[in-house]
């Protein structure tokens, strides 16, 4: 199958994991099979592809993130990158416009749009699978995933059925009732509707065509930043009469605040933390070295990075967004395509941070105006070119790099470095990329 | 007049601000007139000052806190340095013999004896001078402070009075009681035992020489870890006959705990924090340069430092200790004679620290014999000397510094490094230290 995962923007709501260059759907917070942790995306690539090794994944998102998703989904993935956010009619459009004519598929075969962010198991891949062979047949233009209620939620917009098949033509759709309408709804066979749905390509080209002026994906993506903010729900799916849903009816949840995401958890702790035995409901979620202890709380999570350390009821963690917004902050981790970074000493003329670059990968050839850098290998072997000359480098060796000279560093293997920048103007904005001969 | 300050243990009750090495007395957490923060210690110390400016304070402590009481307090202050513990007989011993052996103060002059950490206003130190004067009297052989109890507690010894005057000889000692006995001490004028007395110094070397065999301070010194445990209560208090107890009824709190550590704090977040309007009787005190965000919590300490993050519920919070022993841990912070230091990252075979040398103030001239050292300066100027080398540093200079090769520090200004250590057994006592020429 062909499947566009839409990794949406950064977001606070689950600070301080999420902040605004790292998205929910990167940190790893799930246990996989063999006890290490997965982040959201790699979990959903991983179950995509145990239901169907031969997918074609894309994943639709901004510039930000295409460093985090090669360094979480290695090179195989593809990625539609958004010059800009522009909502999800025209993230679909330029998407579609890729796999068609980039990746070269032909406009008459299905493609599944799904959310990045969906805590499920293998069933809805295989509920996904089923609904590329639906849009195959042709017999609507849109076939959407229709997720069987279990409570009646004011949280989710619903699908009403023309009947209560597993397959069903779509009679309406209705916005976030409240708990009562919620009710009658339910009674009518509706369903929640989740986001995700197939359509053959050539439809949404089509549809792509109609509102946007442009020829090919190269041309959709040159003028993108132009585009109008429109969501795909409003421009396409309101208007179309020809649309089946089909039900699913296995575990579903939206992973958007701290409440839901303890839920997802198999074990309290994940990290280095103690919750005593005077604690009920508390989850810990700990990034940094040092321990937690937890004493006497109920109902409370707690999480600490090296962005900062909260600690909520869980109820009120949902409300977390404007105290996130009052921090004025630097960001003090960031993924990269060749690793991380984090920074461990702010001063007022120096900033040290510990660099991993993962094997084989290498920095950008770069210079800064305004600050030295010294770099102390901590660990690995690799090779660094200043100005042109290389000299391989292993644990324990100092680099010198004054301002203005071009310098990079390549991993042989996994290579740690502590980096002192050092200048009164420290900006990660100092930054001047060259081509390394 | 003489006051002795016994600073006590390192202690976990504090966790994360207190530690095996730094004890809670150090721990910058009130507020001072100016709007600093200042240490247990150095409130007291300030305070005694500011009622006798020319008050002789000798500090009894162990030999691992003299760098941080240096630190604190300056060079002016007298230390008494208990080679090892041996619980408040040896160590009033000790410090009475240093008072007069090495201070050569008279023997008929009184001797105060006050535990470092009591929470107080001026009017207890006042009340300390008193206590002076009137050992100097002579009319008893031991003048103890009585503190008017504000409710029958549990947790003190209580002095029962001859009678309910100012000043009164002493007809007896009681045990911790329950609520019902104290009450009914507090009806014979009963007083809290705050561990606080007078006496001349003759008396107490008298004392000592009866139990102790030893000619002067230089001896009693070099047997001390010879000497039996025993306290001053057990040893002289309770078999005194003469003894005369000073009420003392202005504000009094000891220190042992979070929860009425939390009392004593004017405002209830000390370092970088947002506590929301959903929390009600929540204290942070965080040393972490990240903020923390408190939602929806009620009567909650949250702590967080080098060492770690706490976060209790108040009463909770007094049964720290068995958790934290469980913490296997390195020391992340310490303060020395010459700054401190901050752990900033832990790998398998490098320890990334930031120095901060006082100014004027210099790091042994030492060596180790399985790690190398690399330093990069991040603010101020100084002096290094390696191998006899020496060469003024500044900010951006970078020392390396090879296993074996004696090396030292000297501050001009208030002088910050980033060391970078690299070995495969790195270890804080892998450490020799040698003369300067």
């Amino acid at each position: 199958m062909n499947i566009i995962l839409l990794s949406g923007g950064s977001g606070k709501r689950l600070w301080p994991l999420s902040n605004d260059i790292r998205s929910k759907q990167f940190i790893k917070m799930f246990k996989k099979p063999n006890g290490d942790y997965e982040s959201m995306v790699q979990r959903v690539y991983r179950q995509i592809l145990k239901v169907d090794k031969d997918a074609v994944v894309t994943v639709a998102t901004s510039k930000t993130q295409v460093s985090a998703i090669h360094n979480q989904l290695g090179d195989k993935v593809g990625i539609s990158v958004e010059p800009c956010r522009r909502d999800t009619f025209p993230a679909i459009a330029l998407a579609t416009s890729y796999l068609h004519d980039v990746q070269g598929v032909s406009e008459e075969e299905s493609v599944v749009v799904c959310p990045v962010d969906p805590y499920v198991q293998d069933d809805y891949f295989t509920c996904l699978k089923e609904l590329g062979m639906q849009a195959d047949k042709g017999e609507a233009n849109l076939v959407l995933m229709g997720i069987k209620p279990t409570y009646p939620s004011e949280k989710y917009g619903y699908i009403i059925p023309k009947d209560g098949n597993a397959l069903s033509y779509v009679s309406e759709f209705k916005e976030k009732p409240n708990v009562d309408t919620a009710k009658k709804y339910i009674k009518q066979n509706a369903l929640w509707n989740g986001g995700v749905f197939a359509y053959k390509i050539k439809y949404v080209l089509e549809k792509a065509h109609e509102l946007i002026d442009f020829s090919d994906y190269k041309d959709l993506y040159s003028k993108y930043e132009t585009l109008e903010k429109i969501s795909f729900d409003y421009a396409v799916v309101e208007k179309e009469k020809s649309i089946q849903v089909m039900q699913f009816s296995g575990e579903w949840k939206d992973i958007g605040t701290w409440n839901t995401l303890t839920e997802t958890m198999e074990e309290p702790i994940i990290g280095n933390g103690i919750i005593n035995d005077t604690c009920s409901g508390v989850n810990i979620l700990n990034e940094l070295d040092r321990p937690i202890l937890a004493m006497g709380l109920h109902d409370v999570i707690i999480s600490a990075s090296p962005e900062g350390i909260l600690v909520a009821d869980k109820e009120q963690s949902s409300y977390i967004k404007p105290y996130v917004d009052k921090f004025e902050q630097q960001i003090m981790f960031a993924e990269k395509s060749w690793g991380n970074y984090e920074v461990l000493d702010v001063e007022k003329e120096s900033l040290t941070i510990k660099v991993t670059l993962n094997p084989g990968h290498k920095m950008n050839y770069h210079s800064h105006a305004h600050r030295d850098e010294v770099w102390v290998v901590v660990e690995g072997k690799g090779k660094t070119v200043v100005e042109g000359v290389e000299q391989t480098v292993s644990c324990g060796d100092v680099i010198e790099i004054k301002q203005g000279r071009r310098h990079t560093i390549i991993a042989d293997t996994t290579l740690k470095l502590i980096e002192i920048q050092l200048g009164k103007e420290i900006s990660v904005h100092d930054k001047q990329k060259f081509k390394l001969d």
